[in-house]
């Protein structure tokens, strides 16, 4: 198996960047492809638009239809060739993206094409769809998003746990995924190390927030809790994560979501993804003081986003039971073990007692998405498009105070309640600069 | 990967079952394998001694030397073919063997030859070594035991976590063991369900333990502890455990000590191996007074082993920590996060703390282990050798009453000496039938 997984880790002979003619003569030569565009080849029109850090992205449009096609290039595209990066990430993006399409139908884009020597992948174009934190910077509140996210989570993380699956497709499956560690790594370094010492890559927003980074490069307690976090993400394979499950991984619009870009998924904890949806709408939330024109002119939205972080947990939490109450073939928690009304009974209080276990992860797990998007590497337009930078500080300080407590004291939160709650005590609260 | 994974679950063309004249052919054509022996082939012996449950064990000796050789059945060697194994076991029995060797020199049999197809290995001979289950029946003591048992623990375990490997290498190793689900489904079905289930090959010393064992079957709260240990079982991939670690599977002298069938092999969590090492000694513990000829006879051995309990958690859990603070090239606890005189006294803080949880790890699957060789299908000789039924269901109801308050209140153990004082307070207990 090592020798497939390194295999994978190189750049396969045949593959090539491609620029938008390659593309063209690719897509044409493909015909789901050029049905689902319609017209002849040399009236589609294409775009890359890629502007995330990894990857080109190409919008093709036809007479008939449109597509998304996602080329993995073999390094990190913020930075370069000095980044590198495998290719295998697009394999990976693909298994996963098979993967959620089969249980959660509806919420991923569906797949038209993908060419594994090209580490390219063509996709729906979702259209009129927006990557949900634009909208939230906006103040644009999404009434399906919910529903939608948490039947995302439920759904994906359930099936692929041992509640679900037997132990020898579970083990399979990790395997299927262990290749992956170049993207893991990221994750590892970015998330549950850097923002916690000197690291050439961190930023904030200085000068602000230099006394606020200072502490927290020289907190101990919260670095025994990240590092906990951390060796709960290398060592518990729950489930198959997303793993960049934050809002910039989300397109919506008011009526439809669509989870893309699943390249860091792998077997890790649940509470990683469930945390990192919370994380975000928690900052999107503390970000919007930030982008108010006028006092209150954004307490409907901040009221909407309260609200909706204690539903993604309560829905999530809602319909992870209710599967596996009804749907759990797994080897975990053999219903033989608990026979008769008591034992029903029993088994139903152990399930909250999971889900209790579950919410603490996620509450770690939020903490942590929290701070290195404000002291790590990559940040958040939700904070970075507020231009005063003493009123974006404030806002990240806020936000940084709150993931603190949630980190360090993770177990006086024991309902999602009790998190909205942290936050909304800060909201109005004044860092000393 | 799937797909080696799945081709080695089959039985490979050129597998044949070997006899004693088709052995003596196969070993006589490897050089190594000759040399060893010495002598012409024609005058070597050859004879079959396999009393495990899975596999063929030949002993072989030469004019010079002396081997041990194991051939994988297709099938379960107690059962036969109505119950069929994958002879991948073997390869992944090589691949555990030559880990452990390398971090653990002196402490598993030297591999001398290794046939994949024939799904065979031949080892040294370990001559005089026996059966440490065999010594400990006849009330041997083993002076060097702990020494080694807790370097084989602690170098194993530590050099195959986070610890000690980076994120990728820890991935790489996960995947390469991931295929030998079919003996961890062994241990999932007989260790961690079955005893607390009506289940055909359940057997139990009755009629003495009838009550006892019906009692289990009904015990909510155990359930529900087992299961938690089960999911643990499942999805905490911490180190490469040896999987089967108790004392039918340590041969020993007085001076050596040798670990052998790591067929089990797999990622999963350290508790799991500490805790059989400790069941086995607390079940030769309790088994002890069936096996006094006057009361009180074995008395320093029994005390030899309660000592030996507390020093197996003791001077592993000093070795492992010595790794820590020495070696701890892994991914997880970086020491950056640690700076300064402050920051090393926290990161102690909190080796201690992740001791403290391992040890809460151990004593659940120390109580896994006791209650499946009581009540499922396979038995120790330990208790199995007490001819009297009632006086061996005496000693066994007095380890399943310690398994059961180790499993439902483990955190009141938070000592290995609370452990051996519940042993000791229950050494002259008289259960009533």
């Amino acid at each position: 198996m090592t020798t497939s997984t390194e295999a994978r880790q190189g750049t396969p002979s045949g593959y090539r960047i491609l620029n938008e003619a390659d593309l063209r003569d690719h897509l044409a030569s493909i015909t789901a492809v050029a049905d689902e565009l319609g017209g002849p080849p040399d009236r589609w029109s294409i775009t890359e638009v890629g502007d995330g850090n990894l990857n080109l992205v190409f919008i093709v449009k036809g007479t008939s239809g449109g597509l998304a096609v996602k080329q993995a290039l073999p390094y990190v595209r913020l930075v370069g060739e000095s980044w590198p990066l495998p290719l295998s990430r697009a394999h990976y993006e693909h298994l996963a993206l098979t993967h959620q399409g089969r249980l959660a139908p509806g919420l991923v884009p569906a797949i038209i094409h993908h060419d594994p020597v090209l580490a390219l992948t063509a996709m729906e174009l979702l259209e009129p769809h927006i990557i949900m934190r634009r909208g939230l910077v906006a103040g644009t509140t999404y009434p399906a998003f919910v529903d939608h996210v948490t039947t995302f989570m439920a759904r994906t993380l359930f099936f692929s746990s041992d509640l679900a699956l037997s132990a020898a497709e579970k083990k399979e499956a990790i395997a299927s995924f262990a290749g992956n560690h170049a993207l893991c790594k990221i994750a590892e370094d970015l998330i549950f190390t850097d923002p916690y010492r000197i690291a050439e890559q961190n930023r904030w927003t200085a000068p602000w927030l230099d006394a606020t980074a200072a502490d927290i490069r020289a907190d101990l307690d919260l670095h025994v809790a990240i590092s906990r976090l951390k060796l709960k993400f290398l060592s518990s394979a729950e489930a198959l994560i997303h793993g960049d499950l934050h809002t910039g991984s989300i397109m919506v619009t008011e009526r439809e979501t669509r989870v893309i870009d699943p390249e860091f998924a792998f077997y890790g904890p649940m509470g990683f993804d469930i945390g990192a949806v919370i994380a975000n709408l928690l900052m999107a939330y503390l970000a919007s003081a930030g982008h108010e024109r006028t006092n209150g002119e954004r307490e409907g939205f901040e009221r909407w986003v309260l609200a909706t972080v204690e539903e993604v947990w309560t829905e999530f939490a809602r319909k992870f039971l209710a599967l596996w109450r009804g749907e759990a073939t797994g080897d975990a928690y053999p219903v033989s073990l608990f026979p008769g009304e008591a034992g029903a009974a029993r088994l139903e209080t152990e399930r909250q007692a999971y889900m209790a276990r579950l919410f603490q992860d996620t509450t770690g797990f939020t903490a942590a998405k929290i701070i290195r998007r404000i002291l790590g590497l990559a940040h958040n337009i939700d904070f970075e498009l507020i231009e005063d930078t003493r009123q974006r500080a404030t806002c990240e300080a806020r936000a940084l105070r709150l993931a603190r407590s949630l980190m360090v004291d993770t177990a006086s939160f024991t309902t999602i309640g009790a998190v909205t709650q942290a936050a909304r005590e800060l909201r109005h609260w004044e860092p000393e600069f």
